[in-house]
């Protein structure tokens, strides 16, 4: 019979066994780590009605998104989770109560140009909180720490929270009769970075149109570096001016700073970066960005921020709200390119390997069953092959404990429990074989998953 | 501002935070139960090339299948999660190591004509395992004791493993002389709890154009029922006429009902049905369904058997495997109308509301902690509210426990922990707070989902 290429389409992460568990366990830490904040899962539709995914207007991303008929339908794949937020808590916004704090981990669709390390399917790990009408400055503090608390949950260890305000920003731009040109000004000074200052500004000069001391104006503010303490004392300077929203901006920088504080984060993993300012017009207050300190040239693994309307395009109710979105999909490629997954955690389809060595199974299936009994995840290799083939099973899996089972443990209503890492051996009785591999797996398993 | 209805696509659950929740658990026992008997996790894309997705050919399914242009690729979204899988065991044959034992719990697309109950997004909840060459029929006994023991983990008690064996049915009809009418045969004797037995024979007799006493043979044979001693008694009546695939099939149900005992499945939860033949060709051993024995209209909610073949389509290997599917969205619509979905486990979004009464926020953000170190999910309630808004806040969300922190707990370094169920209040220091949530849920998360 011809055969078709069983292939799976490029831009799609599909993985092998032990990637897998690895994957896996970063999405389990983060339900975790979600759960223990108050947030409450939440599951929407991969394809919705084209027209209610698109209500926004699609902008750069409509290009991207995964559209079709079916039926006399107009669908479309989720290209974000922020949207079926919206959508959701729109229709339901009877039955929810506010604040409505959910956390979502699910797949989303953009069919950029296939990419090294760039993804058509990927998973993001998004929290939101939503107001009703209000929504209290402390959440924007909240946001970040428990971002911070994850990722240390995780492993991470370099990496820094980036934080910005856009009330300080736009207010920034109308102190210096800049406003109309703000956004512009935001995209080109997005790119310091990548291109440094004076490149910058000549872009703010020959293609902003702006005037030489004005876009000196604005470097000299972008360059405002240092220790949070620091930059909120040189952001202070600025207060004379009298700009409302500026001030306004620099009173919440200030509280968010404080807070963060508060929620245990530490300086190293957060810093006020006016340089941040995030693409998407809807931020109205704290954005934020997180970037990989040993690795800068990955960009922000984690990004979002405070807006003030949710679902304009779905309700007339204000629902103001602030919110993170991790790209795991991405993030744990990148980890494993750079090969800062730990492999302590057992990646291994089981913790022990019960092998039969008579025709009879009837004690390995009581074995088996008393090692899960303990919360031990055992497989019973089954199949007619030779000895050394079944070691080799549990060899080529990495299981870290193997159980044998011939004519003289039946006799003795034992097993011999061997370890494979050591290779040393021991006779117990399947209750004490179980508590020893689950003491062992359980220090194995307590090691987080990123080994930075 | 013109709106646009935030409506969610008919056929597509989404359901409210607490129910949710609920679902939310029964993928987790689910995740659990299977990763205890040694099934690793694997995720693959929604999306494949139609190409491979439609290798096999549609059939039945096809219509159904969402299916689409992007760019120049023929894209579909996959309608199960074994074709998938066929992909890739044959894309990865040589880095996975047989038995290749996997769990999957994901959504998968069927673009079904809409109707109350039925899901055109559904998860399903699959173990498949997969030999090389050869797979032992201790397999086709271990697989139905797993989703035994899951069922029973997820609080289910009345439900019934129906089981059967490919090669017995078709022995049976060979050793008629009916081998070209099998399967028509099974499609009609379908029917059977339907329209009972006499309307079935007529249609035998009229549709498939079967003799009386043909037709007669086969009725018998389908209302051999009793324990499954009696029944495997019953068949061996059969053993004489010398048909060796229906002596191998016998044989290998004999084996399958001694090793499920030995799984500890109990012969209330698992019974010999020789009408259960399942539609797909490809099963060629043991065939499952499994009922809720007070509610037989619900149809099968989990499904299986054995096959020889899992990626002939992809590969020149020959892969036999055995896997069973629960439909998860299905079976937990059905349990939330039935009213058999607990409300013992807590389904509100913390286990603990922390509500500040002065203006710091400080020794409410430290309590969090607090709780949260203890493995307790904590919210802070931190909108500038009045103390009754905040009360019916966690009322509402029915969050068992809410710590009070006003001037008196902050002075003593206390908090006042209320019992939202009985009203009661006690003083206590944060860990202490902490300690006592804990127990609490502990015991309310204990239950099972299902409180049947």
């Amino acid at each position: 019979m011809a055969k078709i290429t069983p292939r799976t389409l490029s831009g799609f992460m599909e993985l092998l066994p032990a990637d897998q568990m690895k994957f896996e366990r970063m999405l389990q830490v983060l339900r975790e780590s979600y759960a223990a904040y108050g947030f409450t899962p939440l599951d929407t539709p991969v394809i919705e009605s084209a027209e209610v995914l698109l209500a926004k207007g699609g902008g750069e991303t409509e290009k991207q998104i995964y559209r079709f008929q079916k039926g006399d339908s107009d669908l479309a794949l989720r290209f974000d989770l922020t949207v079926p937020l919206a959508k959701y808590v729109a229709a339901n916004y009877a039955n929810l109560s506010f604040p409505f704090r959910r956390y979502q981990i699910g797949k989303v669709y953009r069919g950029e140009r296939a990419q090294r390390g760039r993804f058509r399917e990927f998973y993001q790990a998004d929290i939101d909180v939503i107001g009703d009408g209000k929504l209290d400055i402390m959440n924007e503090a909240e946001i970040p720490a428990i971002i911070y608390h994850s990722f240390t949950k995780l492993g991470l260890k370099n990496f820094k929270i980036r934080v910005n305000n856009r009330k300080l920003l736009n207010g920034f731009y109308a102190m210096n009769g800049m406003s109309e040109k703000a956004g512009e000004i935001m995209r080109t000074v997005d790119k310091l970075d990548k291109i440094g200052t004076q490149k910058v500004k000549q872009l703010l000069i020959d293609e902003v149109k702006m005037l030489p001391d004005k876009s000196e104006n604005v470097l000299d503010f972008m360059a405002i570096q240092g220790s949070n303490d620091y930059v909120l004392s040189r952001l202070e300077a600025y207060r004379a001016m009298g700009e409302e929203l500026f001030n306004r901006g620099l009173d919440e920088l200030r509280e968010v700073t404080r807070y963060l504080a508060a929620f245990g984060v530490p300086e190293e993993n957060f810093a006020i970066d006016l340089t941040i300012a995030r693409g998407l017009d809807y931020y109205t207050g704290t954005v934020y960005e997180t970037t990989m300190t040993e690795h800068p040239e990955i960009g922000s693994i984690c990004s979002g921020g405070r807006y003030d309307n949710l679902a304009e395009y779905y309700i007339d109710r204000q629902l103001p709200g602030v919110g993170i979105s991790i790209g795991v999909t991405r993030l744990f490629y990148v980890l494993n390119e750079q090969g800062l997954l730990s492999d302590e955690p057992i990646s291994a389809p089981c913790d022990a390997l019960v092998i039969p060595m008579t025709e009879d199974m009837g004690a390995a299936v009581a074995a088996a069953t008393a090692l899960r009994r303990q919360g031990v995840r055992a497989m019973i290799y089954s199949e007619q092959k030779k000895f050394k083939a079944k070691m080799s099973y549990a060899d080529k899996l990495q299981i870290p404990f193997v159980l044998l089972i011939g004519e003289d443990e039946l006799a003795q209503g034992k097993v011999s429990l061997k370890d494979m890492t050591s290779g040393g051996q021991l006779v117990l009785s399947p209750e004490e074989a179980a508590a020893h591999v689950r003491a062992a797996v359980a220090e194995k398993n307590a090691a987080p998953v990123i080994g930075e």
